[in-house]
């Protein structure tokens, strides 16, 4: 039986105590060698100094401090970063990785709550919910003597759903919305019509996506190939009143466009991430009547967090009993993914 | 073949255009001889008056004058009252039905809308959306700083959702919820353990539903025995944090009650329907920050109305063609079904 590989716990405390309980450091001892202390704040800290040539798994969560490609000299034994949360890209250099050293990451468990919350805003706002409390809530009972137009344009049933982006959250927004009464569009270049017809929706041109669909919402990810991909003319082409949701990045959009359009009230938007994030206090997206804006939070909470925990762990499991990673982070890919 | 039945298309103008356009009116005219004008607003309209005698079939929809016992003296050859909505009980004197008179309508259809709003908010209050909204709003910037006890109590995973009534809209909540990692509870007493595991749920007590959920969703009937069923009592064995969503009817709830206990905030609540509708222009529901409230409008709309039609339709020919009707509404229901 081969000697168990040393894993090192990297990652500040907070991450640690909401991801990592007893049941879940149970499952990492029963794979390797936990170095203590865990969590190790930074691989300066004296205390695993000494043990750092040893260190074959990094196990990583979200403020991990980051890891960069001349960290390897310090870790010549390292074989694998997992990553207990979605994207590496901010806790890893892809400099790092490449021949001996592979990376793993639970962004295929962070997406189901970013789904969940996609599918919730494209029922609610395909309904019009919010202009149905607005008004109600500011006419009081004579709002119901002129429902009628509102009552017409309200609703799910044969309303159209873009979907921008076939990524891991894309595919489980795209999965969810195949129980649902709705048309639905797919625009991705990396994907082919019939994969496209099998995760149930129609590919089509970015630009026809937009003039047709009720609901647009973004799940690209954000590099430098998407950067703005949703500006001025982007939301010219939109309905009146479409709603555009952003749950995958803020860069994705042009903030200072998406803002111009939503002033003039032609569209809806439902606004989970910006640039930057915290917003500043003045931006007009806090009190324009027409935005959802919530604070990033469409991802994991709670007990969501730790099925991210217990996904990584398997990875690690299954690297170290076979070398598989069922989620690899391709160095190659870097440039693709979120 | 026998001669095609009289149909008298019976409902308000409003209700007539947006549920029977050309396509609808020409499933009907392959079904009988739709007699003329439709819609017919009243029986007592004098243009239908020779014709009542011969009528077979009744179509109503949202607003129909009520159907009394007494008028089957002057529609001696009725067999179907067929509703283009839901509930026929605001449109049907249950005595007009007995032998040779049978009712059926669309609620099975209305009650999808009605279960995926309901799931909607779900999704969103057990990720305590509408908090993280206000917060943000009010906060700005500096809401990032303490979101910390707010991350952990968010999410859906290994949350308890508690169903009141496996009607057919809680039916259609139930089987919506499957594809969630959530802990299902259902009170019904006319259900057994069996039927709830089938559904999806663990069957338990009322109190002890109220007790354990994190969310509860009403899909009850408005009879007398439900009247009131959640008032003082229950809302107070409600868990802190908890959710009340009510889009059943408001009946069902003691509104005094739960106005008392959400002006604690100690619990949150989506309310869709009311007692009365519309609410009084200065009901506390209105302006409390604890409460998304809907002006009744979970149901069909939009497209979603025309799938009614077109159900309804399908029970005519059904009828006309064999005698069955896959959604009777049977009078010694009366007092179970909404």
């Amino acid at each position: 039986m081969p000697t168990p590989p040393s894993i090192l716990i990297l990652m500040p405390d907070t991450t640690y105590r909401r991801l990592y309980l007893e049941e879940e450091l149970g499952g990492l001892r029963d794979v390797g060698n936990v170095l203590t202390p865990h969590p190790c704040r930074s691989l300066d800290d004296p205390a695993v100094a000494s043990e750092l040539e040893n260190v074959e798994i990094i196990v990583t969560g979200w403020g991990t401090p980051r890891l960069n490609a001349s960290d390897r000299a310090r870790l010549p034994n390292l074989r694998l970063v997992a990553h207990s949360a979605g994207s590496v890209k901010f806790i890893l250099d892809p400099g790092l990785l490449g021949p001996g050293v592979r990376a793993t990451s639970s962004a295929s468990v962070l997406a189901r709550p970013v789904a969940e919350y996609t599918l919730a805003y494209i029922l609610l706002e395909n309904k019009g919910v919010e202009d149905w409390i607005r008004n109600y809530r500011n006419e009081r009972s004579r709002f119901y003597k002129y429902t009628d137009p509102w009552f017409d344009k309200s609703g799910n049933a044969e309303k159209t759903v873009g979907i921008v982006g076939a990524s891991r959250v894309g595919r489980h927004v795209l999965d969810l919305l195949k129980t649902y009464d709705l048309r639905v569009l797919l625009y991705d270049p990396l994907v082919s019509e019939a994969e496209a017809e099998s995760l149930g929706a129609r590919l089509c041109p970015l630009d026809e996506l937009l003039r047709e669909s009720d609901i647009v919402s973004l799940h690209a990810p954000a590099v430098p190939a998407t950067r703005h991909m949703i500006g001025a003319a982007q939301f010219g082409l939109m309905r009146d009143g479409s709603v555009l949701i952003n749950t995958a990045r803020g860069a994705v959009v042009d903030q200072d466009a998406m803002i111009a359009e939503l002033k003039t009230n032609r569209i809806r938007a439902v606004i989970d991430v910006t640039e930057p994030e915290p917003l500043p206090d003045d931006c007009p997206l806090f009190d324009l009547p027409n935005v959802v804006l919530t604070p990033h939070i469409a991802g994991a909470h709670g007990a969501e967090v730790r099925k991210m925990t217990k996904h990584v762990i398997a990875e690690v499991k299954s690297f170290v009993e076979t070398g598989v990673l069922r989620e690899e982070v391709m160095p190659t890919h870097w440039d693709l993914v979120a």
